[in-house]
């Protein structure tokens, strides 16, 4: 596999912040010929989970040996490692807390290598922000073709910290899972696979329950089918199914959030 | 004219929802010497109406040959047609929805094309995100230089779906027309073309109404040449008529929203 | 040194606008292999001040060579001139207003050049969008390398305006600030210098007094080290001090805006 030149940044920065475009400033020093490409950024703050299930439905639309650089990083200046992650057909470049597990679990990991040589790194080093002085220079070194082992020695895999989505409970009728996350529409990412719903009847109805609360949902396949304003369920983009309202926020209809359990019941 | 590899991307997705980083994952996958403009994105979700204007005021700013793709597209997965428009310049691919209308009308129609070909889709098509499946990738090969014809057949004009800035009446003194769109600054912009002011003296005073409410408005020939927080009418840099608060938001103190209905007369 | 075909932006704009697409277009129009980056957007409108910082701490990631357009015009219009600055190693295109007065000061200043040569402009000249009609060509034709003496005359120094991030007053255990800025995740960088931190033990406490409100801070080395919601003082990464509250916002607990001024007094 040769190493691409696209290097695609995730970040739970604003585009106001100027921290990410410092951060291309530095790889476009070293790598004056890299493609930097906006992944996603602005996610919610510290929400390591949401951007692990970004990279994790993201990674594979782009060309293999693309590096992506991750900076959802709570614990930046502390003492978790930073990393490169060499999955089968990517690399990941950020911190050890678990925002690329799921890729890791998905595309298998071939090396980890812990980040320790400072040749690769910016000449002064913040305690505050590894983005801009020790992950966007060390994607950059990547992309020059530099070999890892040069970075630092390889880390443990008993060392490389995972986090999981939930496995749902899937019984006969009856799904239990949990919000991964919403996006701007409002739309609801469960954890439940999208097959489960794969041979539905479209219009089949739903319970969902979460709490006290009760809403009918009606199973379509797209959210064009739906009447305006109705709540529906379906398989969405991430093949995982989605709780939604058409040209409305699901999120708010069913006061969910990242996170939030809930039952799913077919009522047929 | 020759295909640019300029492909420039209008959405209503967030930055922080992923969806538009695997779109351009999946277009530098097709040809990674592509180069992936953000256009504008996070645009009033479903504001088909809104993103033909943008299209409208900002496509011939682009080289000639740029391709867009433009994915607010509330009828996803549905029967409407995706298709690439190619106007005398330009292309353009999306669905056949209405957001190509203000642009075709513009640079004039060469040909529309259905995608039926499903070679150049994405292997797997979500019925969810086409942005992704159909239209990045088509988009991508178009930029490679594949003729239109090969993407599938041509659409009979009568079924371009077109939509229409509402024509203002413009009459000696009174203008009634409709709000097109509000910027993030809050400046109100209107679809009574800015030539009605082109003679008009600094200084004149214009009342606005909306139902019962009225407000007087200074002609200015820009934002800077009003008093703090004064109540303004120029000629936008979209050459329409703009209802603004010099350093303030227009909407906000008028109260307008896109769709509004309003009538300026011109007091002298 | 060699001009860089790199072109970085910093506007008030929002992405949604359609504004920065538009100055994009433009300047891939006159130079197809300019490589056109996003340094910052959505800033705080009219906030020259918070965007002449954002220059100031991101520049230097630059490769030498690179031109930065800015964006951020409430003048846009009138008599305040266009200019280019050319600092020692860097190009800065775009109003006199200050935007560029702390990098002047920071790599110095080679020469300004007034924008006088419509030769370099577009055609049409709207009076309320100078980003897309005069600073985004004339930064496109930079980077193709035209001499800068082309564009227009130079401009006196003493017409060069500048703003200053006030000077703080430092004290034995006492320094007297304003706050510079607030970033996205609500972290308040002052004026003070990170330096005064610089052999300053961990753990000491901080009064953090503004009007008649008082908060203790403790001062750590980086975010991670603080207790869940910690109220915290640090030296950030733009090497200013930040008041700051851990997983939390700042700017909300201790209820500062830019330009507050506040008082530290160390308690050790």
């Amino acid at each position: 596999m040769c190493t691409s030149r696209i290097i695609a940044l995730l970040t739970d920065f604003d585009i106001s912040d100027g921290y990410i475009g410092a951060m291309k400033g530095v790889i476009l020093s070293i790598n004056p010929n890299a493609v930097v490409v906006d992944l996603a950024h602005n996610i919610r703050k510290f929400d390591i989970r949401y951007a692990a299930f970004i990279f994790l439905s993201t990674y594979k639309y782009f060309p293999k040996g693309s590096i992506f650089v991750g900076v959802v990083d709570p614990g930046v200046g502390t003492q978790r490692e930073g990393i490169i992650l060499k999955t089968k057909n990517y690399y990941f470049v950020g911190p050890n807390n678990g925002l690329f597990s799921l890729v890791a679990k998905d595309d298998g990991i071939d090396v980890v290598i812990e980040l320790k040589n400072k040749e690769f790194f910016l000449e002064m080093v913040s305690s505050t922000f590894h983005g801009r002085d020790i992950f966007a220079p060390v994607a950059a070194h990547i992309s020059l073709g530099i070999p890892l082992d040069k970075f630092g020695p390889r880390l443990s895999l008993s060392k490389f910290v995972t986090i999981d989505i939930a496995e749902p409970k899937i019984e006969k009728n009856n799904y239990i899972g949990e919000v991964i996350a919403i996006d701007s529409f409002g739309n609801v990412i469960t954890n439940i696979p999208g097959d489960v719903l794969i041979n539905e009847k479209v219009g089949t109805v739903f319970l969902l329950k979460k709490g006290e609360e009760e809403y009918a949902l009606r199973y379509v396949r797209t959210y064009g089918e739906a009447d305006h304003l109705e709540s529906i369920i379906l398989v969405g983009s991430h093949n995982y199914v989605e709780l939604a309202v058409s040209m409305g926020s699901g999120a708010e209809r069913f006061k969910l959030r990242p996170g939030d359990r809930i039952r799913l019941e077919k009522l047929g």
